[in-house]
């Protein structure tokens, strides 16, 4: 088993891995211009396995012994487990449709588990060479400088961050609007960047107050960023305040003073009925006639 | 009357005054971590200040004759009515809000009318270093190197941009957030930043493809924009399909390919209901029973 004091050799890998990576992705997402629709949808293809397997075969050479769990494999392979050895996980590119639009919130997102708990994180975004780090322990970073999440204590004055997401089923669209809705008289203002890693290292270095999600891609997503959030002096949480879950698809991060504010906000009939739907068994669904949940027209 | 001739002349002069309130701007960012709330105001009120007198002093130095419509001094004097004679129109710090919390999409926008025409153009990001410049019939730059809208022909793989702005009466969050509904659908994405002369930056370089808002600041939000976008052959338009009026605190930009489509789908009694509030003298108020409209609850 991995010792703790492994940790920043861990790191060490993890940054070189996302540095390599990076690179891969900045010649991308300068050339997404000069390509056709078709092009550009083989060069993210491209970019994502490329970068993928040379994160893992840089990480597999060094550490034989522990578990890889990918964006694109996983895509390919169905979900993969996740359990108590050193698994490292890995979204390539997070923030794809920033990546093809050449918008500049795209990032390399790192994250390594050990019995489950998030020890080493490293969000690297190659365009406006930003980098993250975290690590169990020891403290999270941005470009080397000790980096803490914001002293907010009113929810009214934070500034939140949450995403549309990929999922486009009308339950999930308006829920997130509706929550909207009633967020905009709750906090100061709300951003929407494009890249989950990246909103929850803005909650780390105090960028931004709150983020929160439900419905994303998968733990590759908020691996990384949950380490770094803690480091920084940050929590993450389930928006509903129960545990994190790192396989669950549902995260809140903001300092400790914000969370009872904020789930306070988000605890009602509407949103758990989308963490209902999250649990459903695919072959069950939910009621036909929405009318009935109050749902807006 | 000024001469065309001049325009690059405006425009170097323009640069100068911008990156000189970056400097202002920077040495702001960086403070707003080591403040509390009330610093914090202040630091957003002296900067914006102190911002604004050091591009009017500038520009008023070179071309006494000129007019000027600053933010700040609209604010305290009411609006400044826009006139045939070169007027600069600057927005000292947009994106105030990013500013206090240390988000790093902040810029300084200055613009310059000629017989109401935008003919000059620029915004400056001091903490992206991102200079975007237009000058009328000489083309759009980011850092010196021409930039160009994007090619994109459909709605559905638009990367569009849109803010809650600053106006949280219940019509314009209602309206905003029933439109960002069925948006979702509509385009491949939704981002939300906070600084609307950044958006049209944005789409100006081709990073968004579509960028509308409706209630803002006033002219110093758009004013720098509306040239470098159609300096990149983009166009800047009413939402609902008419021309452009500075003044009117309304703006829609693309390039020439979305137009129709984005204003066939703004195109409806609930957003034109909010251009009529917005014309509605002050002392007039809509009818109390909104069930009427179809407003959601």
């Amino acid at each position: 088993m991995a010792d703790i004091d492994s940790l920043p050799e861990f790191l060490a890998s993890a940054i070189d891995a996302a540095k390599r990576a990076g690179e891969i992705i900045r010649n991308g997402f300068y050339e997404t211009k000069h390509v056709e629709h078709k092009g550009e949808v083989d060069l993210v293809t491209e970019t994502d396995k490329a970068c993928e397997e040379l994160i893992i075969n840089h990480l597999k050479q060094l550490y034989p012994t522990h578990k890889f769990i990918g964006e694109e494999t996983a895509a390919a392979q169905g979900d993969t487990e996740l359990t108590d050895e050193p698994t490292w996980i890995i979204d390539p590119v997070d923030g794809t449709t920033n990546f093809v639009h050449g918008f500049p919130f795209v990032c390399v997102s790192i994250g390594l588990t050990i019995r489950k708990v998030p020890s080493v994180g490293v969000v690297y975004n190659p365009i406006m060479n930003e980098l993250f780090t975290g690590i169990h322990g020891k403290g999270a970073f941005l470009n080397g400088v000790p980096i803490k999440v914001s002293s907010q204590t009113e929810l009214i004055s934070s500034l939140l961050v949450t995403e549309n997401g990929a999922k486009l089923d009308k339950l999930t669209v308006d829920t997130h609007t509706k929550k909207l809705n009633s967020l905009l008289f709750k906090v100061r203002s709300v951003r929407a960047c494009g890249s989950l890693a990246l909103n929850l290292c803005g909650v780390a270095c105090g960028r931004l107050d709150i983020c929160y999600q439900v419905g994303f891609g998968g733990p590759w997503d908020v691996a990384a960023g949950a380490v770094i959030i803690r480091e920084a002096g940050g929590i993450v949480y389930d928006p509903s305040g129960a545990e994190f879950d790192i396989t669950s698809q549902r995260v809140a991060a903001s300092n400790p003073f914000l969370k009872d504010a904020l789930v306070e906000f988000l605890d009602d009939a509407l949103f758990l009925s989308l963490y209902l739907k999250a649990l459903l068994p695919k072959q069950l669904s939910l009621p036909t006639d929405r009318s009935a949940h109050g749902f807006p027209s």
